[in-house]
């Protein structure tokens, strides 16, 4: 991506930037190159990011209901999502760039058994979370990271856990301000210098 | 690079720019449009391919050690992805189009617990195989698939599974197309019509 991205601000820049509009669909801002893949309500309220199966996939954990007394905090797979211009970023930086946007989309287990074995394996979609780095939008928050819940994971966990107790355990836990590195090996074997 | 750049330059221009091949930086034919993941030996072996993990991610099964006596047949977790240019295909028709690569990473399980309860959490790369359909390469092989295991995945497995072994266990149990769609919730979700 960093290699397009300087391919860009070249003389096909106006040809290519059209393209990756149609891509993953993102606004570029009139700065040129900078992308923001998060939108939002008059109150505040991140609007779903759109085509975020497109970006760059991270890892899936999963905690299966059968683990958890049928209710862990996040059943069951977690497939998580970093947006492109975030991701080329970490590629050149190994930090998360104001603007990242992660989804975590929730995905059920359809069957504990398979013909390569026994173990878990994805059934159906159970909705998404976010969360978004934004020094000014969300100054206040720790490392200025909000954390969102959107209907579809509201209906399947009942409710949709406070901005504060997702941040705490974030910051507690978590590999590298606040993401949980240490589960995703597409991140670390894409950081520079590793 | 090179390539791309030949290809936004020259009369194709405006063709390219409806599809994803750009934001993925892949190989463009002088066909005009099309995309060809697939690389080649002289020996008719597939090259590993660029930048997988760029593509689009469609489901992680897990086959922990744990739950099959320590000798799964693909350990641990298996994120699988789809070339773009398939994926764009797939989305338009539901059918996996001549030259689509699918690849499947392996990752080990890195724990079973974490703050987010009991489960499976990646861990570290354990190579990657791949198979791909091509009716004029690959003719006489079923349903024109061929697969493709890669030096790191061999290392891990002590052997690659003979191309027959996993053609006939795709043919038997597969979703759609020799492809285990019934755990890619993306697939079905990305299907027109569904």
């Amino acid at each position: 991506m960093s290699q397009l991205k300087k391919a860009l601000l070249g003389s096909i820049a106006p040809i290519l930037l059209s393209g990756m509009l149609l891509a993953q669909a993102a606004p570029v801002s009139a700065s040129g190159g900078q992308t923001n893949y998060a939108r939002y309500t008059a109150d505040n309220e991140l609007l779903r990011p759109k085509n975020y199966r497109e970006w760059v996939f991270i890892g899936a954990s999963v905690t299966p209901n059968d683990l958890n007394d049928g209710s862990p905090a996040f059943p069951e797979f977690h497939n998580v999502y970093i947006d492109p211009a975030s991701w080329a970023h970490w590629q050149e930086t190994g930090e998360f760039r104001n603007g990242t946007v992660i989804v975590k989309e929730l995905v059920s287990v359809g069957s504990t058994a398979a013909v390569s074995g026994n173990g878990y394996f994805p059934g159906e979609f159970n909705g998404i979370a976010a969360m978004v780095k934004d020094d000014k939008r969300f100054a206040e928050r720790p490392e200025n990271w909000a954390f969102f819940g959107f209907a579809s994971y509201e209906a399947r966990n009942g409710n949709i856990q406070a901005d504060e107790s997702c941040s705490s355990c974030h910051k507690e836990n978590a590999g590298q301000d606040m993401i949980f590195t240490q589960y995703y090996p597409v991140l670390r074997d894409g950081k520079p210098g590793k």
